[in-house]
């Protein structure tokens, strides 16, 4: 609920627009709506009451917080949810909710919450990816120190430095965009056997699936692997972000110089200063990340339903997403208008380094954007 | 963003309330205040200018969000803020903020905000502790099986089980108000040495800190044990809810059958149950402590201001209260109606267990509760 | 340095048989002399040399204590084991480490270990899943009660829950393939511009992979997503293997009494307790790994070597890899014998079910072990 | 299994010394024999036994990596113990274990174990407390330039940030020496009832205590606040000693060159290199403690014996003093001889402030240093 303050600033508000109380609450209606869809296309509910529903349904107007409240007595907010909706579409009431459990509809609506909000992730993992991958081709030859345990080592080149930054960008941005498109529908039932849909289960499954836009699966209620790989999906893009913005904040050093943010921040009673605070909050945002994956990986979803592990991956998944999509936009603004020194680059050089020796950084600044997915 | 949807069902929302962004605007004011105060008391500024300062202060309307969005250029809500008030006091606006750092006024409305919302934390702390401790009483001599490893084991008595509850709930609480007592004004300027102050700076840093109901300190900026040592308080409580909210879980299981919530939670679709919502809800809220403690405990705070780690602590230390909290809330009341069936307890005791040999279970009932804090 | 009192008992003996002091220094050494022959391949050190230095690597007996205490000076153990080879070396010493950095060696030799630990690993993954998928077979039609929250819920059958374990068990198995078969070699050189094997440094990379059976690859001194990839499939693998563990001990409760490990740990004191003591210590096994993948993860690895970052990846990763083989070893000799007592399933069901309807259940078994990898 | 490689390196070596499998062997025994000269003392076994059982302990020669082969079947060591050291004391072995379980003997042996461990924790942590302070004092008015976000801000004394140094070491050793002051015995036998003592069982618990140096207290089987608050107390002391750590390899880098380690590391290829090395592995060591201590912190200890949760726990205790005592011991010798270069610390100075103004700079040093404990 700090989020109207710190959100703009840890760069979560963008991605935080399509996570917060109210997108939940229309990811919740959308699968129940799919789902009543897809019954009535399996013969289950009457589509004419299917039809009803949807109509109630679009034109709902719920209260986050109320709908909050009334979650705590059954411990999920899918059940006072239903309970709306039946009410909301009268004898087309019966159509809602069929032969699904709670876990379905929150699982379900979750992948749809990951889906939307991963594209502004992914899109700013790109952004920030391009913006290195710019800087790598420009600088393919500039030459700086390389410094290694924090002290000047050998020559390199800044190209070969940003082609870095790039490469591990990239590779989180793939790895993260495999695990968003294996984003799977939830539908078991009770208790995972579909027996309330039978013998029409696993096509109202798959139909719920194809209209949401997920991949088909089994019942997953209590194998969270699936869930576990996202995290670390996004834990890693985090850290992605976190090492190019460690560098930046480095190299900005006013003993450095050798970058600069486009927009620093100031300091009123220090004008001289270039705080690179783009480049300092998306390391911010990127700390909060594999504690939250550890949330959801550590789980031990005991049983059919788990007590408490389950519940606990609900604030746990949004506040990761927001780590990793602030880490993500923090740094494409601090890369995207980096300026870069190369006088200083020089100068610095020049301090331990004899002849430059570029050794295979050209080259190898190449092989890193010609391999960019 | 999802508090109004989730914090209810986690047991946050009594907590949130004092940790929403309105209540660190709030805040933020109020150390300024103070701090204009104080240097008014040592003549660094004009009394009249502090009094129109407050004055002022008391009738500005600040929008967090726009704050928020003002907060990204220079990296951190205060400068915006500062400016804000300024301009509201008109000439008096020259005495806002004197000799303080951004850091000086997030660092103790950070510990303002710990106090009022760890208020808030502790009593919900000795609510579970009382209702457990009242359990222990009632039930000092009621027989039942213990069970270790998962089997049943000897004999004990629920009375003993509650007042181990009672005693990690209690050990908690001691040690977070010890921390919370120890809250500490924070005022060192722009580098920590209180330059800007000289020669009033450690009066001025304790009158603000008598002002604010705090413990006077040197500058504490990059010295961050105290918040490692607060953050840890609040993840052993919440892991001291957790305990009791697993054995209710246990205990409340269909075969085992000792223990019903007051409230449990029904199922639509099935009548018979009687899901112990709070305690799992509990669990579930305790589950993010210790991730979050980790962000504040793991931070690197270098130099004169950390570049990422400090950042990182706002929205962390806000969400451990609320995890801590909500984890004491939850369990309050699920130990607070707590029914316990001495029936199913002899019946379960009976399966594996010969004669009842109580051994120092009440004396250990009696010594527990005496020792309470 | 408890490996010996507690690996046994919390699974870790084997893998950790492959991951001790001695094999990293095996691996250390695997890693030069296979740089030497791949340098002697393009001319950069004479092939006679290459030989010599492999020769003599072949008889160097080297103690890991020892190479232990003289790899605080430099801060890594490459530095005296270059120097150690060398001499052992003598005229061919010359040959030794040809254009590398101690990063390339560790790095490289990491990826070695991780292989050879991995397979441990992978194929304990398999042994557990395999023996899910034969209970999941042969109870394919076995009614027993699924417990939601910890509550009776409606039937399901045991195979449909033994087949979700098989399922969690080789996705997590599949992924870690994945990320052990992509494991890469590091040869970049002091700055990672691979300068001082101009022109031949990308030809002796691909060279050294292909010795090593590892992919080739870009230098990523400080690109790690690589190995946080790698870091989070072993922590989604371990709790693949909490989770069916935490069933086992739950199912095994006395009051629930479905199934019992074939070898249960007893108690002098109290002969009639059946501890299933293998999903207890996979349980318990698990539970590290979440951390210590943070460690990995959490890294800002800065500038072109990191001061510290990189340093805490050696003994987190190899602690990972016992967590996670650990676990899956604990689980396979748990799943391999554990015993079903259908009549104690059938007993429990009918404490809260009606009719026994098996909705879709064997269909999905059949379903999910047909799609097993 | 890889300390013997990588102990010294990142600095525990000496604690790991006391805390090795020989070390826990010897904790379990040490324990075991005082527990029999404990029931002696309140004629619940015979003297002559207990003398018999001492001189018998004396003599056993155990191999560690025997015992964990066989503490496999039970699930701890202490039952293949027990049935040894009775073994080995003939007749008097019926004196063995009088009242206890398994538990006991492991809590009780670890809170010994920490109690060995640290002590040198602790000493480490006041030798490197003690070398800030020297510093401080030393430099009590060594203007320097002190950096915030990463950029040069306004003047401070070296003095000033040293005192920080140690403060954060002071407190994070106070509150450290507090907990390992109230480690407590654990006697409750099976159940935590004391039955089979019974009436004599807070009475040898209390002798028990008192033999080993212990706290007396009531039973805490899963009451673990105590564990929580000793894990957190090794985290934020790892904490305390990475922030120097780090401020230390800043200050070292190349362009900055404001200290240096006394013994830095060098490196074979770049002759100009000054590795600061001990802090650099200082920061390493102290990073896995968070995750550890989230281990023991977030244990869910249900019922009356935990079954995974406690198990998981002597790992990492073990793992979090070696990463506590390891930072601890390498930031001492990175302090201990820290050179200054006050000339560099000018030039930097002079880039960017104008007048030095020290403002409290030196009172402050005075305070904090007056303040230590």
């Amino acid at each position: 609920m700090t989020g109207p303050l710190f959100d703009p600033l840890l760069g979560a508000d963008r991605v935080a627009e399509r996570l917060d109380a109210a997108s939940w609450v229309a990811a919740l209606i959308a699968v129940e709506v799919a789902l009543t869809q897809a019954a009535a296309e399996h013969g289950i509910v009457a589509q004419a009451d299917a039809d009803a529903v949807q109509k109630a349904a679009a034109q709902l107007r719920i209260d986050p917080a109320e709908l909050g409240k009334l979650a705590v007595e059954g411990g999920n907010p899918v059940i006072p949810l239903v309970r709306t909706l039946r009410a909301a579409a009268g004898p087309a009431g019966r159509a809602v909710h069929p032969g699904a459990t709670s876990q379905d509809i929150m699982d379900t609506a979750a992948m749809l919450l990951v889906g939307w909000a991963g594209e502004v992730v992914l899109d700013d993992l790109r952004g920030a990816a391009d913006a290195a991958a710019r800087l790598a081709a420009e600088h393919r030859d500039t030459p700086m120190i390389a410094r290694t345990l924090g002290q000047q080592a050998v020559p390199t080149t800044f190209g070969l430095v940003a082609a870095g930054w790039c490469a591990g960008l990239d590779r989180a941005r793939t790895a993260l965009a495999v695990e968003l498109a294996h984003r799977s529908v939830q539908l078991g039932g009770a208790a995972g056997t579909l027996a309330a849909l039978h013998p029409h289960g696993p096509a109202v499954a798959a139909s719920l699936a194809a209209r949401l836009g997920l991949a088909d699966a089994a019942p997953w209620h209590t194998e969270r692997t699936r869930l576990g790989a996202l995290a670390s999906a996004l834990a890693v893009a985090a850290s992605a972000c976190a090492t190019p913005a460690t560098d930046v904040v480095l190299l900005a050093a006013t003993e450095v110089g050798e970058v600069q943010e486009a927009a620093p921040g100031d300091s009123s009673s220090m004008p001289h200063k270039r705080n690179p605070i783009a480049a300092i909050t998306a390391r911010a945002a990127a700390r909060r990340a594999p504690g939250l994956a550890a949330v959801i990986i550590g789980g031990e979803h005991e049983h059919q339903r788990a007590a408490g592990a389950w519940h606990a991956e609900w604030q746990a998944l949004t506040d990761l997403l927001c780590a990793a999509g602030g880490a993500a936009s923090r740094l494409r603004t601090s890369l995207s208008g980096l300026k870069v020194d190369t006088d200083r680059m020089a100068a610095n050089l020049a301090l331990t380094a004899g002849e430059f020796d570029p050794g295979h950084a050209g080259e190898l600044v190449d092989r890193l954007l010609k391999e960019r997915p």
